[in-house]
């Protein structure tokens, strides 16, 4: 499979998600801005890729800022930038966060920081594979002895939404390999697909059985015991154990506790947003009404008509069974394995 | 608007609704497999009005045997060709058996019977005229001296689904002009978005305010406080008040539950399967993978992927807070209600 995103001297090469399963391209870009406009129009998304993306990002406005006065001021200003592409998913917030302080602590020299600008990016995507395989692995025991399941997914928390391997479907393909999943019902997760574009094409090209299904069919396919977990990824987990995914997530999550039915959570410790105290705070992006009022250019309802476009919902920790990381299994009470998590992760790397 | 259909000496004028709203096309039916196609393409849908359509379709089919040996055993066969179109809408086989009756009671001359089915068609349409004024009424008492509430219905229960009037938009359309309803949101209803190409056309027409949302967007929505009410139709209710209705109702339903948010179920007498038990028992179709898969052509997903295309669901009873019929509205215990229904719809006109 082509790789979500390859660093190659001064080229963010991105694998063009929106145009998938039509056509594979690889996109470079060159610039900050570039780099930008990909994760505006969601040629790159999903929380870990958008926050390596702009980490890399960051790197190719500093390669262009070398030599203008207040070089320091001037990562900042296209830190800020990179930040704004996007509000909900916390990971691009984290990932510039990281990439500024790196670049505060090494020094005055232009030259040494932009050097220590292109190891930290190369280090966060790094890190992004190693800890999609930890938190692989602590998934996929969480399935040990049983099954093999049937398994619920929704958009996409694969490979593409990450550097490699993925969160939920990290988890999916580890216990796959393992024995303890035997198939994926994939939500095709309007309005932009995710699901039917980019996980059924992941997952079929892995060799793993996947069913695709309309989003509002979810329900029933629990109700006729169709699949007996789910699993997801999150764009922002908030200090009480609050989920913010793609829009959807939420009915997915009432779904399965009608149904008695475990709901699972994959993130990095990235994806936390331990400053923030409920999902109520979480700022939720709303997108063009074309996104609903379209498909690939055709229009599927009257003109004009009015719309409202969430691209996220929030899940309350209530309805979350566990959260996979790579630092293990957290559940409740939230707050304090969240609170354990974060003691954890500032003393030890993944 | 234009009309759902239109009878004109031998010609049963369809509005094609799978075009719609980009093009409003009105297609002349002259025999039976031209209605049985335009059922089966779903040109006409919506359970009322697959009814009132097969009705003329049996008109269609009679004028075309007589003078045929054996006319009454060839009506009986184009009745069962007209059944076998769609397995779950009820009214199909309510209609056929109702128009077969009426053949049967007219005595042996071919001219007879033929002028007592196109009668018993025509009565069929304008009942099922007079039934929605009547269930539009009840229901829209239900909400007398609330709101101006906001209402979301998934799938089309409209004008279009029915002769005219619809169910669920019905008393919608009634409680909206008595001032209890300010507004709507649409479920798009994938996959083939009737809610997004039927009931927010309209809707928009009759200016009724209505907000599209994609289905995953209903708990959401339901969570922020947007809708205070749940509205949909059915294609069969049995005995114990189970519902069956287009895939995703079922969700909503138990959405509308977790957020103590009523969940009205608007339909006509002929609606009803008083010989089934339960939910568990009723046929559920399941339509081509393409409806998935493409869209206006369109794929998007990858070649081959596995689909599961159920085109409706069951709501348990247990999840219906009433059923509002042309008689008033049923409550729960539904055994007792749907007992006494079906006794006073035995007993008097409607």
């Amino acid at each position: 499979m082509s790789k979500t995103m390859e660093w190659q001297n001064g080229c963010l090469w991105l694998l063009n998600q929106a145009s998938l399963p039509g056509a594979e391209e690889q996109r470079c870009c060159r610039t900050y801005q570039d780099v930008a406009a990909c994760i505006r129009k969601l040629e790159v998304r999903g929380a870990p890729a958008i926050g390596a993306a702009a980490a890399y990002g960051l790197v190719l406005g500093a390669r262009a800022s070398v030599g203008q006065a207040d070089f320091l001021a001037r990562l900042d200003a296209i830190g800020q930038e990179l930040k704004a592409t996007r509000p909900t998913a916390v990971n691009l917030f984290w990932a510039i966060d990281r990439m500024l302080a790196a670049a505060a602590a090494s020094g005055e020299s232009p030259a040494a920081i932009l050097a220590a600008l292109e190891a930290e990016a190369q280090a966060i995507a790094a890190e992004d594979v190693l800890v999609n395989r930890r938190l692989s692995a602590h998934g996929a025991a969480l399935f040990q002895g049983q099954g093999p399941l049937q398994v619920l997914t929704h958009c996409n928390a694969g490979a593409l939404a990450t550097v490699a391997q993925g969160t939920a479907l990290g988890v999916i393909r580890e216990a796959f390999a393992q024995g303890f999943i035997a198939g994926v019902y994939a939500d095709e997760t309007r309005p932009l697909l995710q699901g039917a574009r980019l996980t059924a094409w992941e997952l079929s090209r892995d060799g793993i059985p996947v069913t695709l299904i309309t989003d509002n069919m979810a329900g029933y396919v629990m109700k006729l015991g169709r699949v007996q977990a789910v699993i997801v990824g999150a764009d922002r987990i908030t200090a009480n154990g609050d989920v913010a995914n793609k829009i959807g997530t939420y009915s997915v999550a009432v779904l399965a506790k009608e149904h008695g039915i475990p709901f699972y959570v994959a993130a990095p410790v990235s994806t936390f947003d331990f400053t923030m105290a409920s999902g109520e705070e979480i700022p939720i992006e709303e997108r063009d009404a074309a996104e609903v009022t379209h498909l690939a250019g055709v229009p599927i309802a009257p003109a004009g008509v009015r719309v409202f476009n969430p691209a996220f919902d929030v899940t309350p920790h209530r309805y979350v069974t566990a959260i996979i990381t790579e630092h293990g299994i957290l559940r409740a009470p939230y707050a304090q394995s969240i609170a354990a998590l974060r003691h954890e992760a500032q003393h030890k790397q993944p």
